[in-house]
């Protein structure tokens, strides 16, 4: 319970402030006026009833800075309302996790007094960016004082006003002491523990738990596979007869803990209530663009673009584009073998230390290479999908998600596959994956939480220049903390850190049989890599707007589909180990053909474990069931009581004729 | 609209019977009084407020005839309100299909007056069948004059009646003047058409006209490999080089139809209402015994029996009694392929015609073996099956699915597997094919049609000598009618049809490459097929109550099953033709390697594409959400009233700390 800051409004009320709306500075008056009208207007009224303030600048106001940003909360009433109409799935007092409903709330478990204190400022913020998102024009025609900011009834005035230019951004607001305590448990502290991942999904929201709780997870399950690799590498550095045991257990690995975390999210995700939350409609996404015609779906006016020119679009261009850049890399890993074989060359002729030395120089140049490849792909990929002009966010990210993981796939694996199946030289092979691991969790490292931190620092010296005056961190006016937030760079979605765990899992999945090191060097990786999202998350980027989510969507899939992959090539190399080969000497087409068997065997026995392992807990389909029966027999008891009132005395009526 | 026959209720008012149910015939008066007492009580009392007779013997009643014959009928109201229990779906009069309310009736399409002929005769029995096996014991301990016969609250009363066998039977009645109109455009007309599912719809439910649906479709799906297998086999009957192109089209084509056949169902479903019915609670099956306790999710009194006991007897009686059968199934083949050498052998020594015909005699003998192990493994899985004491209906239909599926594909395609890749004779296998294909088609035809017809025909002799008065068929009186029905056989449901076709699919797909006809074969069996199965629902069983569906189950899974295995045989084929192995003169690894390549692309393609093709059509999905949207939108609008009503003034209750 903690007071913070707070805002006057308008009436002389005070309220906290949750979410921060930045107009660019030159707005023009009328439509600011407008805007906030419109967010203060009672919802009967079409407005989202939220209680709205200009940010009166602090004393170190500087005439740079920009007047025009405002400070969003709501009262408790509305806030709980929004609760309810977004859906919010909250405890009940028999400890199942229902739908919150204002008329039902002291049936709540935590649901005291007032009802402050209820909903964590997650939630809250959630619920203020829901009501923003969902202000929609009446019959105006445009935005106040912009002709050209064309509007029709049923546009979401905040996205026209952020596609246009005119709102710079919407941010949820930091909350200093809880932030402070959760940094504490999560990444301050030095022992080893498990992460706070309910702290953490209060604090940042579902999706985001999700992600470290994921991380989490498959570092865990890495652990066994790193204990069983030290001895292979400590003992059996180049005897790789043995590996088929290791393949063995690489392929039982990998399906049973995907198999696993299934169920685990599913457990999470029941217990933060959004296991069962129906997926509200979803919106055009803002940068969609059409002729203004009628969705079938909700009948409102809204853009529409023809599905045919899309796919047009994707397999005219998107397609071509995507080859040609696998084509590309192709020619890079070409290139490489080239610089492989002259470093080679070199070392053959006269070996010194230094060449020694040189053998590793193209492995690295290549692994800098495929980062910075990926980094150019993944911004074409971005502009590219954008173009296509898919009408949902959602649509948009399958696709997004689709071009950048064939692409990074193709990318970091191909040469590992080249030197495993075609050059079939083992040696090599254990030194690239080596090296390509290495380097690219270096640059990682670098990119993902050095860097921003180090621009952080320098924008936040600047900010502490201007305030000699107030203490360090301590008592920040709101101001302040307000423009401090906003200068942060904004965080862009977990999809960089799952497509970085996708290929980490790749790395140790496919070949790691080859080079048992490699699942330790993932684990080291992980670890650190918890402390830098954590750090990252905490420090760096803004705070995001919690996202509700019950699983981790299409990386599941894509996981599986690698896990899919990883017993094709694990049995491949089975297949060409000298132990599996010595057992057929006279006949390499009995091998093949029982390598096959095996593969196919393993495949089927794949998909009918993950047919039969249930992807939710017994206890929590019980539950889920449990509350679907109740439901149904509230409706089947108010459908008696109508009857009841409706026909007082059904027998009366009972003289008619029964006509089929 | 039909009066038909009616009986007079106890108030002297008239019904339509519409369900039968029988009573063995020295059932105690007072148990008989009391529940024809629990089916007329009112709802509200726990009743199931159903109209009930007991049925008076017509002129021509014997003494042997059973008394305890009850006809069952409901009024009109009871019926649309059971409409609404029952969650049926019916077309709205903007023409989407809605969940039907009682307060909303009038917005329905077909609705007129006072809703006679609403409901077709099909959903009045099944709403009448739902009424009574939803009657609950109340307090009573057991049935009144049966000590030993226990109830509990919450019991169904019919069902332990029914698993006591003092209840005979429970079945609807059928309609003479529908089923003759039924029965002329389904089979009676010699014209070609399709059938008239919505007819079939109309008069068996869903569940029936969805076997009819796929059946047809699977028949008109096998038109075009039928027309491509003639010339095949009229041209290239020794020549079997260019096989392959055959083979690559039934690649294809099983994976292109089935995911085709996913849409259509759809439509269909959609159509009738039932594709997004909500499945209501499920019942313990009836068979299903336990130790009285309380079930978790209904917090209902229900017999609980331990899963790991059921486990238990999963895997240490069903699973080695199912090896134990193929064990059996695996020597019989052999026993068949002894015969086969020995006949071979006579042939060889002094070839006449006689002994030319004598080849075949094993495979048909065969053929006749197999279908004999199928019927007795039936009947033992049925029993096993029962015996492990699944809780649900659908649980234990699936086990006896995947029971019966197993042992019938292996039983039936073994020998073929064998002769295909370990003996590598396509001139035996395709002979092999052909008389398995055509033997068990003409016994399955017997044992389905031809059998119960015949004992039908003797069973209506005896009664047409009972009844020398009436005339022919006219106009039975309802009474003798009721005894002609409760002779006929019962349907036992689409298991056996599904099951057959199941393997006709197989047949083709995994070796019509090597045997062209077997296309034309299937698709001749169907068509008879189609005029057998429908003569024998329209004239030799009862009738069945009807069974809501929306796909075809575990069915369509097992056709996908058989799909991925007919991908991989067809590929082995392909890779053994001598037109394949002439490109690799040199090297049998690289045409394996390319072979087993191949397959993979296949494999994944097929994935992909039973990803990307949407399972139910756009329109259809636009349907769907549109309701799904509006009922959102609704919610949303009641709890913006009920905001209104509780809280008049929100503005007086600003002055308050917000707190996090």
């Amino acid at each position: 319970m903690q007071k913070s800051l707070s805002v006057y409004d308008s009436d002389g009320s005070t309220f906290a402030p949750l979410v921060v709306i930045e107009l660019v500075s030159e707005t023009k008056e009328e439509a600011i006026a407008w805007l906030l009208n419109r967010v203060r207007d009672k919802q009967q009224d079409g407005g989202a009833e939220l209680l709205v303030e200009q940010l009166t600048p602090g004393a170190q106001g500087t005439e740079k800075d920009n007047p025009n940003v405002y400070v969003v909360g709501a009262s408790w009433q509305r806030l709980l309302y929004g609760a309810e109409d977004v859906g919010l799935f909250k405890e009940f007092k028999d400890g199942s996790m229902r739908g919150f409903t204002y008329a039902n709330k002291h049936n709540f478990k935590e649901f005291q007094g007032d009802g402050d204190g209820f909903l964590s400022m997650a939630e809250c913020q959630y619920i203020i960016k829901h009501g923003l998102d969902n202000l929609r024009a009446k019959d105006e025609a445009h935005v106040p004082g912009y002709p050209k900011m064309k509007l029709y009834p049923g546009k979401s005035v905040i996205r026209r006003m952020q596609s246009k230019g005119i709102l710079v951004q919407v941010f949820p607001l930091h909350e200093k002491e809880e932030l402070k305590r959760l940094s504490f448990s999560w990444f301050k502290k030095i022992k080893l523990s498990f992460q706070p991942l309910d702290d953490i999904r209060h604090y940042f929201g579902e999706g985001m738990a999700l992600y470290f709780g994921f991380l989490e997870y498959f570092t865990l399950a890495l652990i066994p596979m790193a204990l069983i690799g030290i001895p292979y590498y400590l003992f059996d550095w180049e005897d790789y007869d043995k590996f088929t045991v290791f393949a063995g257990f690489n392929l039982v690995w990998c399906t049973v803990i995907l198999e696993l975390w299934k169920r685990l999210s599913a457990s999470l995700a029941y217990g933060w209530g959004t296991l069962s939350r129906k997926k509200a409609f979803e919106e055009p996404r803002p940068g969609f663009h059409g002729v203004l015609g009628v969705n079938p779906v909700t009948g409102r006016a809204e853009p529409l673009y023809s599905n045919a020119k899309r796919q047009l679009r994707i397999y005219l261009l998107s397609v071509p584009f995507v080859l040609l850049c696998l084509y590309l890399s192709l020619y890079v890993m070409m290139i490489y073998f080239d610089m492989e074989g002259w470093a080679l060359m070199i070392h053959d002729e006269e070996p010194t230390f230094w060449t020694g030395l040189l053998l590793f120089i193209p492995s690295i140049i290549y692994a800098v290479v495929i980062e910075i490849m990926n980094l150019i792909y993944r911004y074409a990929a971005e502009f590219l999908t954008g173009w296509e002009n898919h009408r949902l966010e959602s649509t948009f990210q399958n696709h997004l998600v689709l071009k950048v993981l064939v692409f990074n796939f193709f990318n970091c694996f191909a040469s590992l596959f080249y030197i495993a199946f075609v050059m079939q030289d083992m040696v090599l092979l254990r030194q690239s994956l080596a090296t390509l691991l290495i380097t690219s969790q270096i640059l990682n490292q670098i990119m993902e939480a050095f860097l921003p931190y180090w621009l952080q620092r320098r924008r936040n010296k600047k900010a502490h220049k201007r305030m000699i005056k107030t203490m360090e961190d301590k008592e920040l006016p709101l101001s302040e903390q307000v423009k401090l937030e906003a200068d942060m760079s904004t965080y862009l979605g977990t999809f960089d850190d799952y497509l970085e765990l996708f290929l980490l899992f790749g790395y140790v999945s496919l070949f790691s049989c080859v080079y048992p090191l490699a699942a330790v060097l993932v684990v080291l990786n992980n670890v650190t890599e918890v402390y830098s999202d954590a750090f990252k998350m905490c420090k760096v980027f803004k705070r995001p707007f919690s996202e509700p989510a019950a699983n981790i969507g299409v990386w599941q899939l894509a996981f599986e589909a690698m896990s899919v992959i990883a017993v094709v090539t694990n049995c491949a190399l089975i297949g060409m180990s000298p132990q599996v080969k010595s057992y057929f000497p006279e006949s390499e087409t009995q091998l093949i053909l029982w390598v096959v068997g095996f593969e196919h065997f393993l495949l089927a026995s794949k998909f009918i474990l993950t047919f039969v392992i249930p992807d939710v807990p017994k206890h929590i389909q019980i539950k889920l069931s449990r509350l679907e029966f109740e439901s149904l027999e509230a409706l089947k008891k108010r459908s008696i009581k109508l009857k009841k009132k409706q026909v007082p005395s059904l027998n009366l009526k009972l003289n008619f004729f029964v006509v089929c």
